[in-house]
């Protein structure tokens, strides 16, 4: 076991959660009470590597599907996980050993370990991204060719809908439609896999890990934890600002919109326009590039260096805009091919945020 | 066994079938080939009556979900009930032993019969509806109580989607969204029961039988098959005219609109209104009810007294139409609850077709 996710460590993983979201993922705040009410009632989630567990073990990835806006207001009942899980082993055949969530970033990445607790079940050092991405084939497990199905999705109510599809293309479809008529955000699992495929590349290793180690950053550095952020994850400033204007909307399951962010103090005079369906897509400033999926492009408070989910921006608010690189995974062809700036429409070439970061220097 | 359906009993079950749509249930013609085309490669498929099973016997009710007007542009793929019956074996851990239309009304009816043939399953003299509903939930299996989970949903590429609900509501709502993703239309079912269950109130007999017998009162009757057919089912006639508007739109998975027929003849200055939602709804003069659901009102070629489907109707057509009482459990208290006039948004109290006229004559 590598270490005992307890009240601490998820307060510190809800920070880095939300940085590693890209400003999607689902707010963490409803996922983390949720989560340390589980770990009070039902003791904390051992957290273990990959390396720790029998190859052949069964990892059910899971987390929600939807909008984010939707996950401040529809709270989920608790008990979604055990349905999944007791679901998924019934048409697998098998025992679900571990839990990961399927995305690290935002809420998504507290979520399943609420649901360990109360199953009393291990979470895996590792996640599907690395970060989070809007649709459901958007996962490293994708890539390394390991099917969606069977993936089970269900509601606060009860209700349970399992999906066998002949793509990912399918399921993000049905999926994404199912979470509409749930009400714009439902609990699932897609893409289960064995301990041996997590390791063997389909997967992101160490993102809990990773998420703690960015909370803790901010939590050691309070007077100064902008600075301590950026050093720990290598990222690059974008700007900083407040934000002008916020054009948000729920279209077919997703938020999608706008951000600008007006420049202050030594960025006075600039504006950088973020993108957004669920996380931010793209900064563009002046026609320009700064950054693009799959890099990260995460909106902070410039104050407490604390994410702001692409939910909770709004008029006013003083910010710094920050993008670091993706997992590697995401700048193959294949990476690429899945989540790289086309995926989403855009009519150019990934470029990584540090290349167009050293040009502009 | 009852009988053999054969391409003679099939070819006048298609237009008995047509007839109990109400306009709805889908467009019997490709259903038709389709069913045809089985029975020549397996050969034909038996009609049981319910009393010849046994009672502990697993029927699987099926057909078509969507909307009518895609039916004739979006054809099945013919293996859809073997993945249905696969699956539903799989869930319930039991054997299907025959086949049942979820409603006898449109192509709804004889999809079915395609699939028993290719599955040398026998077909039971009896459906849901008796028939043709929008909606899932409007069968006699909710009215007897029988849950509509597990069901199965799958589309000619091979996707599947399993069900599991905690009401009909529900089940309508996720599968429609379902069918609305995979083009419009897709092939479930839902409501399995056993054959005890369906003897026991919670189907509508016979009514393959009558669909037949509609076909064949037609085919008898070359001369005048209008007349015969008011006289085989006990029709009122509306009116007789010819087709002065059509609106028509498919939302929601649904087929919705109007129909205006301007009366000809010794009905010449009357304007007669039908309100559909895949089905006719209800037929209106001056503001005045002629019939409604749960009574069936279909439309007619006046020369040939075949049914003409609600997505099939065209300005200038020259048409009768016919209203005629539906299955007295339709008439329960439960039963208009659910398939009444105000089920479907309507202020005012069901009132049978017969008294309706009664009180016109």
């Amino acid at each position: 076991m590598k270490r005992l996710l307890d009240t601490d460590s998820l307060r510190a993983m809800a920070r880095g959660c939300a940085i590693l979201g890209a400003g999607g993922g689902g707010d963490v705040y409803l996922d983390l009470l949720q989560a340390l009410q589980a770990i009070e009632e039902y003791g904390p989630v051992p957290l273990m590597d990959l390396d720790e567990l029998p190859g052949d073990a069964l990892i059910m990835p899971g987390g929600g599907v939807g909008a984010p806006t939707v996950v401040i207001e529809k709270i989920a009942n608790g008990n979604e996980g055990e349905r999944l899980r007791d679901q998924l082993e019934h048409l697998t055949g098998r025992q679900v050993a571990a839990l990961m969530a399927a995305e690290i970033g935002g809420g998504n990445g507290i979520v399943p370990v609420a649901w360990a607790a109360r199953m009393g079940l291990p979470m895996v050092d590792a996640d599907g991204i690395g970060r989070a991405f809007p649709e459901i084939p958007q996962v490293a497990m994708h890539l390394a060719g390991i099917p969606p199905s069977p993936a089970v999705m269900t509601d606060e109510r009860g209700n349970m809908v399992v999906f066998q599809t002949i793509s990912g293309d399918w399921m993000e479809r049905l999926e994404r439609a199912a979470a509409v008529e749930f009400g714009g955000i439902a609990q699932s699992t897609e893409f289960s896999l064995t301990v041996a495929q997590a390791r063997d590349g389909a997967t992101v290793r160490n993102s809990v890990s990773l998420a703690i180690r960015i909370g803790e950053a901010l939590t050691n550095a309070p007077d100064n934890p902008l600075t301590a952020l950026i050093a720990e994850i290598g990222a690059f400033r974008l700007v900083t600002g407040k934000v002008l204007d916020v054009e948000r909307r729920m279209t077919s399951g997703f938020t999608r919109g706008t951000v600008v962010v007006e420049g202050t103090g030594e960025d006075a005079g600039r504006l950088v326009r973020l993108e957004l369906q669920n996380e931010h897509l793209v900064a563009l400033e002046r026609g320009h590039v700064l950054a693009s999926v799959p890099d990260l492009i995460t909106v902070l408070d410039t104050e407490t260096a604390d994410a702001i989910s692409t939910e909770r921006i709004r008029y006013g608010q003083r910010v710094t805009v920050i993008a670091f690189a993706c997992d590697p995974v995401w700048r193959t062809g294949r990476g690429l091919e899945v989540a790289g700036p086309r995926a989403f429409g855009y009519e150019f070439d990934f470029v990584p945020v540090e290349e167009i970061a050293r040009a502009t220097a």
